[in-house]
């Protein structure tokens, strides 16, 4: 890199536009879309769609609801020609949708063109020419009189093929190459000089589409380029007004919507932004940027991940996994304090509430994806993740105060592991610290009777640490009698500051899992305790906790073994 | 997806800001960086760095010129905090690089923070808290009394403490969580509550971090938004407004520009938009935009290719081919007509001259990459990809009228092939196609010698076709002595339309390419010879032509043959 860079760069100049209204604009409804999927797309491809792949794009984009979709350059090779045919031949085509095809501004290309054509119900002819100084200059040597000419003499060129052949429905679609860095009245002029030639009308329009062939500014000033053409092209009222956003400064999908706030009727781009070099627009993240506004995109996006097998497919490029709205971790939430946020939102939400979600914009499973599908844990994450994935997976409520404990012990396993854990993971570790289903503290027959006063009465047999024995005590409960039981037995206070209990499953295969903290001294503990019965289940939460805890266990007591 | 999204998604409310200036605005510095890959890239991360990645990462950001790192959030994790004082106690931090850590606006979490501290040399301490109506609602449960104490509270604890360590140069950091969400008067309220308590001064600023934790609407309403704060918030001139934009919508690399015209000076982000869920802003992105406006980013990426294998190898994602400035397939040019555009204009430039390129927005040598090395030539390329290719490898200069000839031959493998072909590839094709080395075609023992009035007389042994033969004729040169004895002895006028020749290398490997179109009646055909001699070179071209061209060889001749 040169440490001056104004010596070989050159800024690009603003548009004077101080009474600009775009960006004051809302969008409100849905552009008209095109798909250059099958062109634009394909033309950039390392390897490029053979017929199969073709079709099979070509059938997921009607089925996505494009009604207007570019499927190719029939004059540039024989694969191009032949596949419009078969389109039109095969009968592929639905009522609804029109199919278009691009063309050099070159006469034996044009004429191919509608050789391609021939026989079809409705086409749009999409010519361009180069109009911008460098290429005037360098590649064309012609002067501006010369491409207004040449713009002018290809687009009689096709009224005039279009006229000879009725039986189609045609329309017309003129690009101007290089817009973005041509000169504001030069594109003007000569797309003025085109719609002279097709003499369009407001029930009849034309559609005159501007690029951004390479993207060479801040959106902003290609939104003040659009609103300057909408503005000032003759012929306004029937125009269709398109633009063809690239992506070479990362901010195609800020191009494309300003330019829709500033005046563009329609757009043209590509699935998750295929396309030369960096990409096309996305027209996926277009629509539903759109969509997270309250706007229908007239795009049906409900299983994403349908449409992402289906482009990676024919093109054979990935998705990257922080794609918006489709990369495999764009609803994953690894931090901590946001996985605490959603899992509250989520419990706070209803049905028929307006979406409000903490770092979630959309709503995954509208587009058939999910949240917790893909939560992942991970050193850096907190206590909301896990609890979130031992609810879902486990159907576990773990109370506010366990999630804060069990997180550190999940922190500490992290740390030393250095990698991502599964829910089986941090359940199989929740098993473990809280001695689930452990023969080393369980209790063994106990027994229940109301004695006088509704107070009740305890006995049972307790493994716990390297200990057996059989503790008995009274209480309003059976918890209180056996921690009053444990109490006497171990010489030692235990009290329950908290207890949770609830049911996971249903019906005959329901179980009970208790979550009680405990105080043994001055340390506090959660035991956890999972059984068909709820008694059970919170006698053994209780030596959960007792078995965390620093208790000495009365060692001179096993004689009361067995 | 919903039919009526209005009924679940709320349009974001746009900003009143008639008067905004940002849109005239141009970017003429570079903004003070901020790297947050060991923060919130790392907390995005499928499997977290260890030690050695994070280690690794922080020195190539150094390297970059990043004079701004955010290292971790020392108080989440032990990891975090080991590498933050590995990085103390190793003296990896370079004298001119201030480290930054994250800590949320909780006591025991600050305290700790400080402890991971002791002993730096200079650090910002950035703490944040949430602001946002959802989050006081549903996660916090505090009106915005609360959250003003909460913010100015904890703004308290962190000045005491550093105050208590004067050891230290401590700079301090504010960021109201989901500002992007949040009420523009709420935000200000909370901002100026911490800065009141900060006190800072214009010689010693704070710095106020605004971040897009969610991108919620399109960049030009997060420009008035920060258009809104530079102008309302109390102490701005004592403040360093910092902006962190995520890119939930497509548009971070947007709104992180236009926020830098609306007033921030200064930006958080990752390498090539690692991060939370799409990501957050990409600062090489950033960067490479100002440069190609001729504004020095103050970063070096002049060896980009190390830079993305660095963040690869730590992240463990892979940078996506169509990411701008270094994807795989950025440089590339798949479509002929931008190949030819391409390369024409690569002729016409001379050093020291701006660039102007079209297709290519920033010249790839800038960034240690390449045009010619990626360029690949399928089905969809046209001549200039192939020509360019075979000059770049081969040293071919294929006149204009050959490289349409063979761009047909290229074209007509690739559509049977439907793949990719290299530059060996082509060139194989071209040896194919015009028998280069082929003895089918070749000339053997020409004798030259000058006769009266200068012209030469040549004789020579002929292969061509299934015929050998012996040949003499006269003309004014060699060429035209071995046409005239070719059309004798086929008897059939050859003519010589067009002729080309070069050298390819030099010294004593030096050898001849010729190209020559060449007709026989009215059939036009091009044929290459190489030879180190440029005689011998130029007949073997002619008999290349010939023996593409439908000539009757004379089959009753080959008693001639021996």
């Amino acid at each position: 890199m040169l440490k001056q860079p104004q010596l070989k760069y050159r800024p690009f100049s603003p548009v004077t536009l101080p009474d600009r209204t775009w960006p004051d604009a809302v969008l409100t409804r849905a552009p008209i879309w095109l798909s250059t999927d099958l062109r634009d797309g394909n033309q950039a491809l390392i390897e490029p769609m053979d017929i199969a792949r073709k079709l099979r794009m070509f059938q997921q984009l009607v089925k996505i609801g494009f009604k207007e979709i570019e499927v190719g350059f029939p004059s540039a090779s024989q694969t191009e020609f032949d596949f419009v045919r078969l389109l039109i031949d095969g009968g592929h085509i639905p009522d609804d949708v029109t199919i278009q095809v691009l063309t050099q501004a070159r006469a034996h290309l044009i004429e191919r063109t509608f050789e391609a054509l021939d026989g079809a119900r409705r086409v749009i002819v999409h010519v361009y020419n180069a109009v911008a100084p460098i290429m005037r200059r360098v590649v064309l040597g012609q002067d501006e009189d010369g491409i207004v000419e040449l713009a002018a003499t290809h687009a009689r060129q096709i009224k005039q093929l279009a006229d000879a052949r009725p039986g189609t429905d045609w329309r017309f679609e003129y690009s101007p190459e290089m817009f973005s860095g041509t000169e504001l009245a030069f594109s003007k002029r000569v797309v003025d000089a085109v719609t002279e030639v097709w003499a369009p009308t407001p029930e009849r329009k034309c559609i005159i589409n501007l690029p951004s062939t390479v993207e060479h500014s801040t959106p902003n000033i290609f939104a003040d380029m659009i609103e300057w053409m909408h503005r000032h092209l003759a012929r306004r009222e029937a125009i269709v007004l398109s633009v063809h956003p690239h992506n070479d400064r990362g901010t195609g999908t800020a191009a494309g919507e300003l330019a829709l706030m500033a005046g563009a009727d329609r757009i043209e781009g590509c699935l998750f932004g295929n396309g030369e070099r960096t990409g096309n627009v996305d027209l996926v993240n277009i629509a539903l940027n759109l969509y997270t506004q309250g706007v229908d995109p007239q795009l049906d996006f409900s299983d994403i991940d349908e449409v992402r097998r289906c482009v990676e497919h024919c093109t054979q490029i990935p998705v990257h996994p922080r794609h918006p709205y489709v990369g495999d971790l764009v609803y994953t939430s690894f931090s901590g304090s946001h996985q605490d946020a959603i899992k509250k939102a989520f419990a706070a939400r209803r049905d028929g509430d307006i979406w409000d979600m903490p770092y979630l914009p959309i709503d995954p499973k509208d587009l058939g994806r999910s949240y917790d599908a893909v939560i992942r844990v991970n050193s850096q994450s907190g206590k909301g993740g896990i609890a979130y994935l031992l609810e879902a997976e486990y159907g576990l409520e773990l109370p506010r105060r366990l999630q804060i404990e069990f997180s550190q012990v999940v922190q500490r396993v992290m740390d030393d592991a250095g990698k991502e854990l599964t829910a089986a993971d941090i359940y199989a570790i929740f098993e473990r610290e809280y001695g689930i289903g452990h023969a080393g503290a369980s209790v063994v027959q106990p027994q229940m009777t109301e004695v006088a006063g509704g107070a009740m009465r305890l006995s049972a047999e307790v493994v716990l640490g390297g200990w057996m024995g059989h503790v008995q005590g009274e209480g309003n409960g059976p918890i209180d009698a056996f921690v009053n039981a444990l109490s006497a037995r171990l010489g030692q206070e235990v009290r329950v500051l908290d207890y949770h209990e609830h049911a996971i499953g249903s019906g005959a295969d329901a179980r009970a899992v208790a979550y009680l903290e405990i105080r043994v001294g001055d340390v506090t503990r959660h035991g956890v305790g999972i059984d068909g019965s709820i008694v059970r289940a919170s006698m053994q939460a209780v030596l959960s906790g007792l078995s965390r805890a620093p208790v000495a266990v009365p060692q001179t007591h096993q004689e009361n073994v067995q």
